[in-house]
């Protein structure tokens, strides 16, 4: 009907170049049609694709694409022309409060492994039983950058941030009723929160979580470089 | 102008035989004129009387009543017709997040003196710095009844109950800005938490959450009463 | 995928030793999977378990698990290893307003048989016709513990805690429609409630009830203790 | 600077014999200049106005003006142009929860009196000590129009209208603080009711519960009407 | 398992006595087994009986009782033992603001209906085209209540408070998407109005205005009444 | 059952003198009996009708109806009795954010369409990757009036309010998760603005941006009217 | 501290030859210092300056450049070099419900003013006395652009847009008490409007609807364009 | 009254070993007398401290310990036993949308400070000009870590995050009006960002933002480290 009409999505390849991250397509409230189109336009210029949000219903319904894609029903997230193993010393700790924030917390795992970073889970350590959290602490501390995700009250990434000196990137998660309304409360218990330095995403952001870690991971810092004594 | 414009206010004198609790007044919104024809009503009954949300202007508005209450400023209550001493054992741990919550910490503290019961207060043991905590650890397991007072994410009630057998009643404060909306970020994390019987009252309602506390203190439970070995 | 994928739960088995409350499982947002995997873990350990918000047709995909549970559809809950009988005299009311508040009521009732508490249910006695309410009052006045489940606008226990002494603690329920919002507004009106020690827990949060109902009376109170005679 | 800046103001001294409610100014926002000129426009035309919302501040700003004016300060009206005393039997019940709603609920019984109506006022019978209103019932049932007044928690408006057949106008308040937020609760709580046929108007609008009041008395209802006898 | 689950719902027959209306029955969370136990329990005492909120399928799973209700769907009410025809005058007029809005329209013509009054509609008068609503204006102005019925911005029955002089309940609904919000700005915004005397019930609550109606029109109101020409 | 219940709809074929507007129907909560009626309306008044918010189930059921319609399922929208081509030059460009947006900017597509308009798209143009802006930036310049659609954070019409001098309408959509909110974020970001003259309608609403749009385009203004050189 | 500490402000005076639309200053939250050093960088460079939101104490706190500004206390705005006489016919027609609005309405005169553009006021014309609307509708008819500003329940615009054809941009106020919400029910009654192509700025936002309004007189429209006879 | 009444505040001078960062001591909330035993407690210890949310009265309120804290009123905070000169290169990028989030900046790069890391500001740059971003654009992809300040609708962040590749830590300020809410509407935009890998912290945070920003810092990385070519 209209002139564009046939221009309806634009890929952002050079993203890597300007911000070291890749392309990724939120499959979310877009057709299969539109996704096949978008698989194709990867596939002719070469590159590989990060799909989030794709219901397990919505990959089934990509025919033969979905021999083509790497799928992970927990996370609900495909690579596309890239394998998802990484066999090198995980960088990031995924740090979790319970069970049923699994699949945030793999989406963020994925989404570090689609850029080739690996990382080492603690799952199910609330703070609601401390001896859970304080038991996986010496190896939590050893990494650069952890990812904490938590749902309901979103305690543990305050606890997590008084114990720990690297980057903390907090993800609410939308599980809980009542009064959690959603994930709301646990983003604004985050973002309330008196731990200094904690940083949060949207909730349920396991993407952006793995993104920010990754933008702190490439970070042009000066080797070695330690806090003045001041 | 009505016929009824007399009878302004009916104190409930009557309550403590209902309830075990005392008549207490909320002074804000009140006038000092209102404040002291109340005093004037429980003299003339021989009623003692707890005020609350006192605030020290209003107190100095009382005139010649001033001589007759013990006022406290930081919690903004005054005692009419009773002392604040209270030499037994105490009953009831205060424990709070930090200084700043310190008038609600008070405002507990006294309701529970007015009934006669004394408390114990650890305060300024926030999360962030979990070892302010488990230093009191013991001495809190100690008491029945804990009343938590936290603000900003009040992440310290559940980490707490994780800890403790007894009553835990959580008070979130106003403490904090931005998303912290004057208490209501508090407010809904102790409701949405993950440890189990977690009891929450209203912001900054310290006089609330040491009513709860004496209504634990006196129920009719049966002597050494313990949950069966099932 | 990471080294930490096979422990993504870790259950509390200690609780009751720190707290007097036994480990629960909450089965919203698990798949059927991971609750056979936490069965097995209880059977191994020989520990009891109760599972909370487990729909109908998950406690279906159990399989042979179910023959194991003692499962109830109205309050979605199952017990696993334990008996729901328990003949003892029951040391708590449960108190509701209208008969769609059942569900809740009902996982109250089951959370106190887990522990081995009976209770007695006064269902259906909403303030609108208050008649229904004063002719439970005797009976409920025996308890020192009262678990008061309303929706809507929850006038019921701000009621109720201005005619009886023990302690009281009001649910919320998620029934009602427009702006009762879910239980929001019912949730709101207990916590800015006039009636003095009231303590509230999260909207549909009969489990969380029981659990304080259950604190109040493990509580390692003085015999006999009475508030003095100040 | 506009051509139309010389007519700011459109008094509507028509709206009586359309709605058979006289015009009202409300203050607030207005400069006392304003109010000036409208007053002089009412002399002008010869009409008897009420001011809402008229803080002593700016009544005291009015000047000569304040001489021509039966003003209150506890409800904020002041009238112009007609005199308060009116000696027949009250047809309205103004019923409030605490002493603290006495401003609105006066605003109430002088915007019916500016209209020639009386009411009676029962004053702090909150149902926190539910004997302070069912001493008063049987007196409030007489009144074919109830007006009543709550903050916080609102509960009154609730079991009253279960009581009594007559209308009932619910007017939440400010009054409270927390999560009573400047009585959004309360208004919330008052529309969630479980109680059939309340209505309820604006948080502190005594002003238009009193309109309310009046539209019902001058309905013209067929005498005597009963509902069949279905 | 509880002494008392034999008796969960207590039905309220005396309520008509009392307040003049009939007890109804809300069924929405209520199952199919609740409601014929109630059923029979209104037959055996001989009573009538409005239900509310039932669904077609709920209302198809009440088997043989189907033949005993007059069920409308449009409304999702039912009557049970009494006839819907009243063939009086009709004394209410129902106004509403968009097709959209007549199930909520419905349920107050029905809710009056079972109380033996007859009403008149008015549908699909919205102010964004005046000229609908000015055309039915005398014969609206003829009725002593009006029920107003308005989604989305619901300006509707502000514009009709200002030209009418009856009683206006005015009923937001949920009609509408986004920045409607399932009704909540209709129902602030009717709260805010600046027209006097407009009163409001809850989101999609025709019942409740239909019972605010029947209020009115039996209040016991002097005959002939008129606000005195003071 | 109402004298009235004839007549549930009137619909406004007289808009288009007034406001220049056509009539327009949404469908959303209107039954496909509903809808059939209207349309026989139209076709004996011999009118075109734009449907909006025509869900392709609601489609389906109008039966030998769909055969006199145009219909477009990614806006929902259908045409009766009017051709969808309009050859002449594109009045209005409409600028989106992400390919999410499709179905709100095909909504205001259709909307000029119907009223005769073409337009020019330009879609996936988000700021994240402000390349795919400033290459359309010349095009979109050259149209008096832009519709800005965007979800999630909405900084797109922002950015593009600084850029060029048209009419600039935005529309924020319900694309996006968590604290997106069903497009509540995006549609306050769009109002807190910083960009000068920017103005927004309801979120999702296509349908009112196209209508803004028109208004803006129907202006009387002189011909050549340019801000005179102060 | 910084090297950029020199830099705090960047004004943007090439935005009138991108957008039309000349630089202004918002006052509110820069101190009387920043103001100083803004005007100095506006006058070296010779260009004409909007201040708005400028209280009347910081004006009185700019010393000697008071004397170069033409400031309005209604408005809180002053003209820096640019006298607000401005001769020929008003284009713009500003619309505002009540006399409480004045002080918004009057920031969008002078915005329009600041650019050259006369407006004429209808000021008090809420729609609760519908005659005082309709009484200047002819006059407001010959608008092609109509600000309508408006606060609590905000119904004026809806019916505006409902008789009048021009481009209509609707301003919420601040006016209100309670549920008004200090102008946000407004705000979204006026977004959920069924009046088709309304259009909304933020809450109070005088000087965004005189942006929005100076943009749809500079729109290169085709002389006496006219929607085409589809 | 309380044993523990001389214990009110516990600081926290292990946080550095723990985490990396200073104690700081949030002033507002806390009498003049409290923030001087915590000065006598640092100078006892010789440790050196940060003061934030210092208002200027309560920093005059502090009498001879003024002469030892370096004290800047933009940003409210002071130093105590350090000084703020820290010549080396600078570190982070302060970035700031308009002159009113001056204050939040400034805490930002005082906090760094504080900790010995240098800081350059680019304020003013936001994104409704965007030329004022551009310019600036190479020399702040030059830091490692970015703090980007903004209010009201917050696009500028989102915008960054697309063209630069390090950490961008985001706060949201409470500058605005009318529905940018005292910064929760900036909040919620960057959090809804479609911009991957922007994190965010609570609004006016600029403490927390900087704390973020040397928990980035000091990040035990490998030196030279760059995200594999996968």
């Amino acid at each position: 009907m209209s002139a564009a009409s046939a221009v309806d999505f634009r890929l952002d390849f050079d993203r890597r170049r300007r911000t070291g991250l890749d392309e990724a397509v939120f499959a979310e409230g877009k057709s299969a049609e539109q996704l096949i189109r978008i698989l194709r336009a990867a596939r002719a210029r070469g590159n590989a694709l990060l799909l989030t949000r794709l219901s397990e219903e919505k990959y089934r319904a990509l025919g033969e694409w979905m021999a083509h894609l790497d799928y992970c029903e927990t996370s609900r997230t495909a690579f596309f022309d890239r394998r998802s193993d990484h066999p090198e010393a995980p960088r990031v700790a995924i740090v979790s409060g319970g069970t049923s924030d699994a699949s945030v917390a793999r989406e963020a795992e994925r989404t570090l492994a689609f850029s080739g970073v690996s990382s080492a889970s603690f799952l199910d350590v609330g703070v609601a039983g401390l001896w859970r959290l304080t038991a996986c602490l010496d190896a939590i501390s050893e990494f650069p950058v952890v990812i904490a995700v938590a749902g309901m009250d979103a305690a543990l990434p305050t606890v997590l941030a008084g114990l720990v000196a690297g980057v903390i990137i907090a993800v609410p998660t939308s599980v809980g009723y009542g009064i959690a309304s959603g994930g709301e409360t646990a983003l604004r218990a985050l973002l309330a929160s008196c731990a200094p330095g904690l940083v949060v995403v949207n909730i349920d952001n396991g993407y952006g979580a793995a993104c920010a870690a990754l933008r702190s991971l490439q970070s042009r810092i000066t080797p070695n470089f330690k806090l003045a004594e001041v």
